[in-house]
């Protein structure tokens, strides 16, 4: 199968590629980016595609059946859907969009032409994540009553100044780019429940001073001064849903010690933490006694098993979990929790 | 001065008593308690004052300037309201009441009257709290834009069955019982903030099989398995304020590992987390390098500057941080989070 | 209910007398033994009962209703079986005699009489090992195949030279001494199996040369040169029941490093590992992981739980899992080992 | 000297092939394997030598003098036989045989024709085992009177469902290719003593029912769920000897934690612990005091060890260690070993 990758930064490079050379089926045929020497890099780094700046001479090629988009946030929805619409079945890298109103657009055009529209929600793929699922579903932890989301670093403020911090190209900071996938696991571990209240707050205090901002490292940097700086660097919230009330609190960026990125789902039979992106720890009771455990089991590679899943979807037809359907339930509760933060009371859905 | 104290349990025993014989002004002159031995081994044990069962005694002699209300909740009110009518000045231990309406009713006693009613939100005269109280005053922290208070605990239900998970009597669990503390603290150091929305879950869930939970310790125990438990053992909520926007999250009982029992106060140019009931933290940034100190300082009893305050106040007529007055806005947010929990909606105060 | 110890060295001190004193029930009448101001030091401490010489003595006062024996291994029968005649319930201390053959006559005696007869066997009344017994009742670890208890120590040798090391006062050294223990939790735990072959060697290497033994420390010591060592130090052995197969290898000193005390369990489903005297590890896998942790519960005092339990039995006529019914097993596996060492053969048992 | 290798997959390729490379007289001529792929890889890795299918190519050319046999065990007989009798010398790889009776068939055609026929039991070419034995020839650890091979694994069955699962080709699991190590180094350190008892028990647990079998890594796996598994993952023993007495516990797959591999030699007058294909400490004492040390060597590779004497014995004509006649006792035992467990009780050898 002949697929593309439109966008060849480093979500592509440390994901999409290495997982397209992996599975025996996929062939790149074409490396994109609007940035001539990014492409060639590529060509020349993996040993096979063609190089091209437009990503229209991508979807003109009938050969293509599969595209990654793996551009800034902004772009996302022009790209997906022309793809769509160029018959392409497309994965395209989280958050769907900026805003709630440009992911269900795509959507649409998902539902209108009847390819496949995956997003990039990786830890639906990930083995300890689903291993959770597996705990929840057969009623080990009883009734999950609350999760807490915890994603607060000390000092992580992306490429200060540059696309991750700008609104008009982002859509949004901290909670769009970390909270997206911490609300994901959520949401797919309890069942993808419906949601009936949102209320947050998102602040934008460490980097508004751009000269102020003391950091050591910065990932995506180094920082453009002359930049912009209007997104969250830190958010919190309360949400709920039909099953389990969600409250998160994130930061790239907060006056706090070490980072602490976790997710505690507390159930009335037993509690799991899931140390993002690491192992988990279960703690319950048997017998009168307290139990504390973390489960051993072979973690493999989440990005291979996500692309591995959306060739093979693209032949079985099989629906996802990672399929635009359940993805847009994220996007609303991002945009509620906007919402709310600027009209600074709860906002009440369906 | 003669004082009272009226409820000989265990704060009484631990707190009240030995500061007003440590207080040179003070002299007890009655140990009053329905359980008479309570009370005659108060009088054995200290070599002081006489034993009383009916606290009308007390409130019938002139004599008697001060009383300390040291009771379960479910008699704050009227204790401290008669007390007040008979000319007592008084400290009543916290949470004031079980609902916001009947610390109302007390606030009303003390406005006719005039006469002293503190409560005892004891943080207010901890030296550690009043050093933050210091740091943020002082603008050392910058904007305080959100706070976060977490009092998590693995297993530390109190007394299962009894008057602590009985909501007649104590009105409510985590959130009452140990959250009014957090919350008073918040609101102390961060200069008792108007409070505009309120929105909050308090959950009943893992005492609510009183034989299934487990645990090894249990103060105020052993459990009494033909009790009662009808309150919160986990609760969540956040609140806006004219100040920053605070967050909570806490719990007698939760599947998780370790106990998690601080405050972060978040500010744009500095932060601090305080261990509970323990030192702080200091995160901040001087000339571009990042920061991170423990104040070294000395700490004294909180229980005795309370009554050395409350014996002082009498006689100088100062008004106390613990003054009803203030400590009813507490008492407000706590009757707004299980309001919320209630409705399931956010609730708009003022 | 008034009772007496007959025997007042270590085991009566650390355990029977105070475990009595605790017990609202029972009050101690009689302090006995051989040596006079033993027996008189006891009233002296405890500040009840009176010093007694002969156990006789006690035995003709009617008012005695229970005796604890607490002598050592080689006047067990006589002082039990003269109890139980004379009409006393008996908890005699492990070993319940030198050999299977006396055993059996104390076991007689208690038919004849009706009378209580329970041996020490404390790990029937221990937290942690009646707490394994329900995992393994319940089938937490499915099929229970295979035992090992391992209690071997690098030097431990007790009083070289004295009543323990001499074989006719004994009966034997780490396996009598010990390996009871161990025997007796592995059997407890499996359901007291039948036992269908023993195999075992005991050797008695070290000690032999008793000048030549070296150590630091010495329980039970000093050492008599001029004293008797013909005991085992260590011992192997194998036993085939209807239940598991039961490995055990112990050693009072062997030329090993650390001390390796404790009994696998072993499953098809999962095992457990209890480190003797402490907690225990539950080993096993769900969901295609594998688990392993220590379950947290509260340990009481067995030696307590057992004294209140005699107490409690000879007022309810209840059999406890300590009855010589029960016990009487485990006399007969550890004669089989010896006699299986002495022939260099298995023994095939009923 | 011309050689030849039959059967090239793992143990040929980590251990016999390098080690005739590094030999200076020994030049390998033939490569066989019945999968034709294998034998060529390892001509074109090597850049040496005839890639053969038919073993009885290699047989047939006079030149070759000493072929390895590296197949699987099944076939261990039938290709020694036809080497011997071809007029060949042969290093067969451990065990020599899937049973007692195989193993005495190749003895008496070794003893027919009088080429040399060692078994791979490379401990024997141990530098680590060899100053071991040392220390017992010497009499430093006294008599040694027990010696305890402990060979066990938390998960580590392999190939699950494949040829080391599978009774008819492996002739057992755990004892017969674990097991015969430990067996082997206690059998040659202590002098290769004549065999009285032996009684075991051999369990089938852990992976019989394969699907339910959890595990992180498995070597020479992936398992093949529609194959076989008949054979002991676990193994428990007791061996009496004209020397010590051995006692055993080996297991593929245990819920037990750690691996525990190691041999204790226990001495009146000193211990050693080998840990397996490491180290060893030796506790002893000396003028009353304890010690304990790790003697400190240099450890040569012991399959380089075993080729060259091997190649050496068939210029020489000097006996190995390693000789069928002495390897014949450890096939006996592991016989009586599986033949006591099918018949549950202790066999008596000669």
């Amino acid at each position: 199968m002949k697929v593309a990758v439109i966008g060849c930064g480093t979500i592509a490079n440390a994901a999409h590629i290495p997982s397209y050379m992996n599975n025996p089926e996929a062939e790149i045929k074409y490396f994109c980016d609007i940035i001539p020497e990014r492409a060639q890099a590529a060509v020349e780094k993996y040993g096979c595609g063609t190089a091209v700046v437009d990503y229209h001479d991508v979807l003109a090629d009938p050969e293509v059946e599969a595209v990654s988009v793996c551009t800034p946030n902004n772009v996302h929805p022009t790209i997906s859907i022309d793809a769509l619409r160029a018959g392409k079945n497309v994965l395209c890298e989280k958050p769907a969009a900026r805003t709630y109103k440009e992911a269900l657009e795509m959507q649409k055009v998902q539902h209108e032409t009847g390819k496949v529209l995956n997003i990039g929600v990786v830890n639906r793929f990930n083995d300890s994540v689903n291993l959770i699922k597996k705990y929840i579903d057969d009623g080990k932890l009883g009734d999950i009553y609350h999760v807490h989301a915890s994603f607060r670093a000390h000092r992580s403020i992306p490429g200060l100044g540059g696309a991750f911090t700008t609104k008009a190209i982002a859509g949004g900071g901290a909670l769009i780019d970390w909270g997206v996938h911490y609300l994901d696991i959520v949401m797919y571990c309890c069942g993808d429940p419906k949601v009936k209240t949102v209320t947050g707050e998102a602040f934008c205090e460490l980097g508004k001073d751009m000269k102020g901002y003391a950091y050591t490292d910065m990932w995506a940097g180094p920082p453009k001064y002359d930049g912009t700086y209007d997104v969250d660097d830190s958010v919190v919230g309360m949400i709920r849903t039909e099953g389990p009330v969600i409250s998160l609190h994130g930061a790239w960026a907060q006056n706090i010690g070490e980072n602490e990125c976790y997710i505690d789902f507390m159930g009335d039979k037993g509690g799991i933490r899931l140390q993002y992106g690491k192992d988990f720890t279960v703690y319950s009771s048997e017998y009168g006694a307290l139990t504390e455990y973390k489960p051993v089991f072979k973690m493999r590679d989440h990005f291979q098993n996500e692309i591995d899943a959306f060739i093979d979807c693209i032949k079985t037809g099989k629906k996802l979990p990672s399929h635009i359907d359940t993805v847009i339930i994220t996007a609303q509760m991002m945009q509620a929790i906007y919402d709310s933060s600027e009209q600074h009371k709860e906002i009440t859905l369906g």
